[in-house]
């Protein structure tokens, strides 16, 4: 059971966790240097511990106790109870939410164990903006893809933003980052995947046709600003298009990604 | 052409409209009350005017004058030259997108006008985040969706981040606001349209059945939180999913729209 400890002073050491969350910079430092990320929200905190993420401490008010009961008595982290003028004084914004957990990061999984068994598998090239990285996961996981593949650049899927976005797609769908950014697309090939890119390139198909007949199959994302790398773009197996009105610069690459991944999921 | 005029002092009062962007609460009461909205970047920039709305002044830094030297050479506005600091303190962040512009508003068209000769409508119920309706409007003028309808409710379209989120579609597909929320659909069906509600109910059939063979439809899409209301889900004339993988609750609202957008495009 975690231990209830009241705190009433903001500037208490033991909120260091909590702190100025709406800073981005501080908080990319902070969560890096101290190995943790930020849950926020019952059914957010419930999934992160459910998933297997070790709670470095709680952080709620006390009406919000009741709700999380039960993960709270599964925990030997401390869980600091504060009014609701306390948290927003130490976070930065009125936390509407709910309950806030700090976890414990886990060592990032290998490409071939996120990818063992997969069929379906999304690679993110530097996708940098944290909201379009959790709307991603949480399309992968709800049209039934396996595994999410990250470039160095991308933003980071725990970051409380894509954490939320997410909504614990990111606690359930399988993902990791790309060590080798120059090889990702060959050896993918390579692991029997047949790679599809996202892409304007002049010789770009319809993506239906696309991804027709394919048993393995990658699909790959470019970043919001100038789209896929050439170099990735010319690398993979096939390059694909979703057909638009004339006029029309682009789709955001999340309902890109939406409608990429459902038309996967149901390629003949 | 627009007149150049430097301003050196933050304070001020001729860069009112461009007080503390950030602040929504402020930002919605201002922008109400003076009937005007912002517009953010070069390309948005020159969208808004070139859509015809009139402009009640820019402000950018002198670097990003001749990026808009053509649309200032439209404009009898004043344009207040800043330096990117002065910027960022009466704005309250980093312009990095460069130029500004505060336009008029128009007085919103009527249902019928919108409607008019619209093949392929979206009508949104209390979609209540700006990104979201910025998105929607973006994947629908993407794919062919001729006017969008909201409910009373929905985030205000020529927010400043929905105007960010749709780059432009804001200003080129045709939107207004129902004025009667209980009769909308009945409405819309006895003008010719097939109502299609997107929703979990268990009568909803697959989204590529549910559109087959329609000739004007409506595709009618609920809040973020709850979904479609159940008034409006029983009145549409049909009700729609997104088949889905086991264990996940949904899709966010705007992948939805985007993945339903895509199959009402290609209904055979």
């Amino acid at each position: 059971m975690a231990t209830l400890i009241e705190v009433t002073d903001a500037a208490d050491v033991r909120l260091a966790d909590y702190r100025d969350l709406r800073d981005v910079a501080l908080r990319k430092h902070l969560e890096a240097e101290h190995g943790l990320f930020l849950a926020e929200g019952e059914k957010v905190v419930r999934r992160a511990v459910e998933a297997g993420y070790s709670p470095r401490s709680f952080l709620m008010a006390p009406r919000w106790l009741d709700g999380l009961a039960d993960v709270l008595a599964t925990s030997d982290a401390p869980c600091y109870v504060v009014s609701e003028a306390l948290a927003e004084q130490v976070t930065g914004f009125h936390v509407h939410r709910g309950a806030l957990a700090s976890l414990r990061r886990t060592p990032l999984p290998s490409v071939a164990s996120v990818l063992d068994s997969a069929q379906s598998v999304l690679v993110l090239e530097d996708i940098v903006d944290h909201t379009n990285v959790g709307a991603i996961l949480r399309s992968g996981a709800a049209l039934g893809f396996d595994a999410v593949l990250l470039s160095p650049r991308c933003a980071d899927p725990l970051y409380r933003r894509s954490v939320k976005v997410a909504m614990g797609a990111v606690f359930s769908l399988p993902w990791t980052r790309l060590p080798s950014w120059d090889t990702a697309l060959p050896d993918l090939s390579g692991a029997g995947f047949t790679t599809v890119a996202l892409t304007l390139a002049p010789d770009a198909v319809a993506i239906e046709d696309a991804v027709r007949g394919l048993d393995k199959v990658a699909l790959v994302l470019g970043s919001e600003g100038h789209g896929l790398s050439s170099r990735w773009e010319s690398a993979a197996d096939r390059r694909a298009i979703i057909p638009m009105a004339a006029g029309i610069d682009s789709l955001n690459v999340a309902a890109a990604t939406a409608i990429a991944c459902y038309v996967t999921s149901k390629r003949d």
